[in-house]
């Protein structure tokens, strides 16, 4: 299974609605999607290595796949309406990294 | 939930070994961990954005507790044993991410 997370470099002043985030890009996305994401997960940044330090990404989904392939046939299609949500909830450009899973 | 991502940044050349890691590193963390670690996931990153870009992280793994006090009382007392193990796999530094799960 590999993963594709995506990720927002934190800056000072960024904006990011989480609220949005969760409630509504999420849930299209793997609407979108359909089975070829077979579930994902979302993180908050809260702080980096210390309590109080400033988190390195501010946010983070995780959609987990089949493959590469099942990732691009079931997210290609639907990029462009994908990414035309982002300025919604954030004006920050996400980072992709895809990973195999080693221990899920 | 808390996640504390550890991430390892990729450079070229970099030495990984992404079996010693998920056989023998993290097992040896949950140990000594115990229960302040309810589960982690471990991460090979396979490429950016794109098949055939180097990935942002070589490897990671995702630490989940209840809480970042959880973490710390797991973690803490045995730091310096589990960060002198990092040569035995790698020869980069790991730059961690203290994360709120919004959806697990």
């Amino acid at each position: 299974m590999i993963k594709v997370s995506v990720t927002y470099p934190n800056t000072p002043n960024a904006r990011f609605d989480h609220d949005y985030y969760r409630d509504k890009h999420m849930p299209m996305v793997k609407a979108k999607m359909g089975d070829t994401c077979k579930y994902y997960t979302v993180d908050r940044g809260i702080a980096g290595a210390a309590p109080g330090t400033p988190p390195t990404y501010i946010g983070m989904c995780h959609i987990f796949c089949d493959s590469v392939e099942a990732f691009q046939s079931g997210f290609g299609p639907h990029a462009r309406e994908i990414l035309a949500d982002i300025p919604n909830y954030t004006d920050l450009s996400p980072v992709l990294q895809i990973s195999e899973v080693e221990v899920g």
